[in-house]
């Protein structure tokens, strides 16, 4: 099985947590006593990390806030913590890739080479060829934009085309053509559990990554109601904002504790 | 009006060329004696970039190329270079970014805080609202993906809704609900001069980034007839691996330029 998708499963199974931390660290939030330290992103990612470590089936560094300062280093760090300390615990990188061909093989080395995540999200606008090189790393998770937690998200993806909203169309794409090496998930927001549930009729038992609970306002009995799968599981359940500023003191870490273990019941018991 | 744009239509006027070099430097086709200087592919980009920066309107870096090997250093010494040496020559950092709002927020000051470029190019996929904040800076250039240049870019800008093919939206979108700074351009790629004709016919003159000449297959004067406004131009006409490896020795840089003259020639011919 796809070591990613092996991951995330044993991580489900065994400690029994849907839980995903996105780690967006934004260098005007991170406690005061962290900002003067060398890699203060990594810093306070590790903090976090550390406390919520056995809480989670995956962490979800956000490119954007890493390159908006050119804080390179602190992402590369940040990964390698948590395969070198946290072992069997997945990272996704949330870099919303889409490029042709060429360029998408260089977004493939990025990821899955320089960085060493275990999964990335791409963007499907492009088209399923610029998909994949993605698609060919069979040992790597590829997380495809489906219908997003945004406001603006019925913009392009709720367009109806052969009487069929994008995002159902981009869910069949991703079932019957683009699945070959079973490594596809799909992005959904928790914010529109109607089409999280429509999305899971399509798609079956795939994992969905589902974004948008806590600040973007999506429920968590909604989402997770009508995103799992009849066993309960299928899915990637992610908090950022609502885990990483739990606490603004220097217990953050411990706020972040709490938060991460308060989701995680939440969540299971709806499953 | 907007600086990105006005660089771009001072350049056609005075320069008389719609030339645009994408700067997607290969560490593996970079000569061998550069190969081991210290920032290889910004000594690359600078020896292109000299050659050229009398023929061309613009110069695009590719973001893949650089963040594959974990060069941002090469990618900003080559923006820094481009305004310090060639002031007036716009940046089109080719990123394709496209996020919730306050990640959208990230990528902004990332392309043009961080790195300094003078536009950007963005997936429409996510919605206007995962948009808007790079629309929002009134002095740069919003380069929207319209109708791309791959093979499969119809997988999905092709769909129909209500009569129209998505790429139709998009450029409709662009023009009516996205353009009140006057700061948006699409891309469509060279590889479809009948898409090219149809969104020209959409978008009036608002400016198109083409990239697919060259490499991609893209035919110049199918792309420039059908794509050129009415004063013929309006076109931002991409070469990168047509320019950069025009030559495989040390008069790559040369070669380089000959490619470049050649190319703005022949654009010119048809406008």
């Amino acid at each position: 099985m796809n070591s990613f998708l092996q991951m995330i499963e044993t991580a489900w199974r065994d400690k029994n947590t849907l839980v995903c931390v996105g780690l967006d660290p934004d260098l005007e939030k991170v406690p005061t006593n962290l900002r003067s330290s060398t890699n203060p992103l990594f810093q306070f990612n590790k903090a976090i990390i550390d406390a919520t470590a056995d809480l989670v089936c995956a962490y979800k560094p956000q490119f954007a806030y890493y390159a908006a300062i050119g804080a390179e280093r602190d992402l590369e760090l940040t990964i390698q913590h948590i395969h070198d300390r946290h072992p069997g615990i997945a990272v996704i990188l949330d870099a919303k890739r889409g490029d042709i061909g060429s360029t998408a093989d260089k977004y493939v080395q990025e990821a899955f080479d320089r960085y060493g995540a275990d999964a990335v999200t791409v963007n499907p606008y492009m088209g399923g060829d610029t998909l994949a090189p993605f698609f060919a790393r069979k040992d790597k998770g590829v997380i495809v934009l489906c219908r997003t937690s945004n406001p603006g998200a019925s913009d392009i993806q709720d367009l109806v085309s052969d009487g069929k909203k994008l995002y159902r169309l981009v869910a069949e794409k991703a079932v019957h053509s683009w699945n070959a090496n079973k490594n596809v998930l799909l992005v959904v927001g928790a914010t529109y559990p109607r089409e999280l549930g429509e999305i899971r009729a399509i798609v079956g038992d795939m994992p969905l990554l589902v974004p948008g609970i806590g600040a973007q306002g999506g429920d968590v009995q909604a989402a997770v109601t009508s995103g799992k799968t009849p066993a309960g599981s299928g899915l990637v359940i992610n908090s950022s904002r609502g885990i990483l500023y739990a606490g603004k003191g220097d217990d953050f870490a411990r706020a972040a504790r709490d938060a991460t273990l308060s989701l995680r019941d939440e969540i299971n018991r709806y499953r």
